[in-house]
């Protein structure tokens, strides 16, 4: 009987990411984690930590973290496993618990990448993953930046990173940690190897391996608006177009993710100014200006702004001594050729 | 009793388009245009025509072009009306009926601006429109030039106007009318003034003014794509989102055609040249690498390329010697430092 060939032959992995060096992997145990951690383990990583937060949510997590570690234990990879009270998280700093998660998730990744010395990081996100997101991200109207998903390498904490993104690569701000730990922090790589893999053919890895794996009861919550994307709206555009929609999707991520790398790199934003100056900003195309806007309004950490916000503060170039209000109590004022922030 | 205020009070109408010039106004006979018509008309835009072609693709259009004609008669407005056999045009062309619509009209449109030296045309392309268009696009993989949708200005038969949009202000090549005309319609200018209004609103504004209005019976043909979305994947998307997406996606097609008409004007792209040379194209950002290879692929008239092709030739920079197969009979080949088209 001919053996049948694997069903991920090859993924592109990121030079810095050697074989040789140690690597953290990301592992819900799930069957993209444990796919990920099988393949590269077989491909010759020799100094792999799984890491695995548990995040309490359901009653059976920490049968996950036990999972997990006897999954790394049976390959011969090290693992550590922390625990974080996500629920309690969420409350606290008024988040979904998506978000909660995601944050709790990245702040252990990145203590345990500064523990341990190691700033590479795998994790598991694929096109799948990919399309979902993009699509949420375009149905919630993100913006541009939002539009571009995740990266197959990207840098967590990086300052510039869009928070709309709503991605795991996004919303994450390194809490202050002693001298040096933010900077460190700064310089944590992310890969994600399976960007550009489907859920299918991750399926059919698992299957040809025999690879065990816990199911996430969770990716079939309807209430998770990350699921009714999967479940709901990806089939009801497929049935619309006639045809999988997928592909088209995710080439369009890595058409707009090029195209906002080249605007976020224009020289006129180098540098978002405290006050706006009006001449200046009159004097950028469209696109620059509300880019500008965007980044300013970041900086001055102003909460929850979209698109609605960007253009009123735009409609100051027009009006001469007037103001628009913004959330948090905050408006926007302009005096002669100024636009600054202040208190309502 | 007080009367209620009219549904649709302003709308933003391009300088150009002054009431006391003559304009053209594309009317089908369906709410849209009719309800546009008679917003221009009771605005005091006094040198109206409005122009209707019939597209022979129904028993009853001709009963389409007479509803026109005696609308504009009784509110006083001049009334042209063309027919075209659009389903053999279809045919010989092999165009979709849409598409054939699409190109017969506004052959039709050109041909009346020439003969009235009148190049400006209103059209009632609305809100629901462009976001029923941008979905399509984004589906079909249209790329970034196809997911800024329709302009609320823009001119017919511009050379560099993306025929991938798929909008009525696509696929418009004018064919050639003899000496000075082509020039005329180059310079054609379109106005969509609802561009920015929904559905509901437009029907309120008829209701209110209790306009009659030809049902187009194609508007529920769930054949066409058109429809799909509109009648199947907004209202899917919605459901999924648990709010209205429209607002969000308008948006989107509203900061992606800025960032579009910023990319489309980097000096970098101006002119595609006949062979592309290799240094150039590497010193390039990967966003304007892709966008060069467009516009070169769009001047040699190659057909139906899409992502895939414009990569495949990107992939040329790393293989010296190669070549790679484009639609019809066409490949790109390297020599050296240069790029050129060539048959198979």
């Amino acid at each position: 009987m001919r053996r049948s060939s694997d069903p991920i032959p090859t993924l592109a992995i990121p030079d810095v990411f050697s074989p040789n060096e140690p690597q953290l992997v990301g592992v819900s145990g799930g069957r993209d984690s444990i796919a990920l951690l099988h393949w590269l383990h077989a491909r010759g990583f020799e100094k792999l930590t799984a890491v695995h937060l548990d995040h309490r949510l359901r009653d059976e997590s920490g049968e996950d973290a036990e999972f997990v570690r006897k999954f790394a234990e049976a390959i011969g990879v090290e693992c550590i496993t922390g625990t974080a009270d996500v629920a309690a998280l969420a409350k606290k700093e008024r988040l979904s618990l998506e978000t909660a998660a995601r944050r709790a998730r990245h702040e252990f990744f990145a203590r345990i990448a500064i523990e341990r010395a190691c700033p590479r990081l795998f994790l598991a996100h694929h096109a799948d993953d990919q399309v979902e997101t993009f699509l949420h991200n375009l149905l919630r109207g993100a913006g541009p930046s939002g539009l571009c998903g995740m990266s197959a390498v990207s840098t967590l904490g990086r300052s510039s990173e869009d928070t709309s993104a709503a991605t795991d690569a996004a919303d994450f701000r390194p809490r202050s940690q002693g001298t040096g730990a933010t900077n460190f922090s700064a310089a944590l790589l992310i890969a994600r190897p399976l960007l550009a893999t489907w859920r299918e053919e991750i399926d059919a890895y698992v299957a040809h391996h025999a690879l065990p794996f816990r199911e996430d009861e969770s990716n079939a919550d309807p209430r998770l608006t990350r699921n009714r994307m999967r479940h709901a709206a990806i089939p009801a555009l497929t049935a619309a177009l006639g045809r999988d929609v997928r592909a088209a999707l995710l080439r369009t991520t890595e058409l707009l993710r090029a195209e906002d790398e080249f605007l976020s790199a224009q020289p006129e934003l180098r540098g978002a100014p405290d006050a706006l100056p009006v001449p200046l900003l009159r004097s950028l195309p469209l696109a620059l200006q509300r880019r500008l806007i965007h980044l300013w309004l970041a900086r001055h950490a102003v909460a929850n702004y979209g698109f609605a916000e960007v253009e009123s503060v735009r409609s100051l170039l027009e009006s001469r001594g007037a103001k628009v209000n913004l959330p948090g109590d905050l408006c926007a004022r302009r005096r002669e050729k100024c636009i600054f922030i202040a208190k309502q």
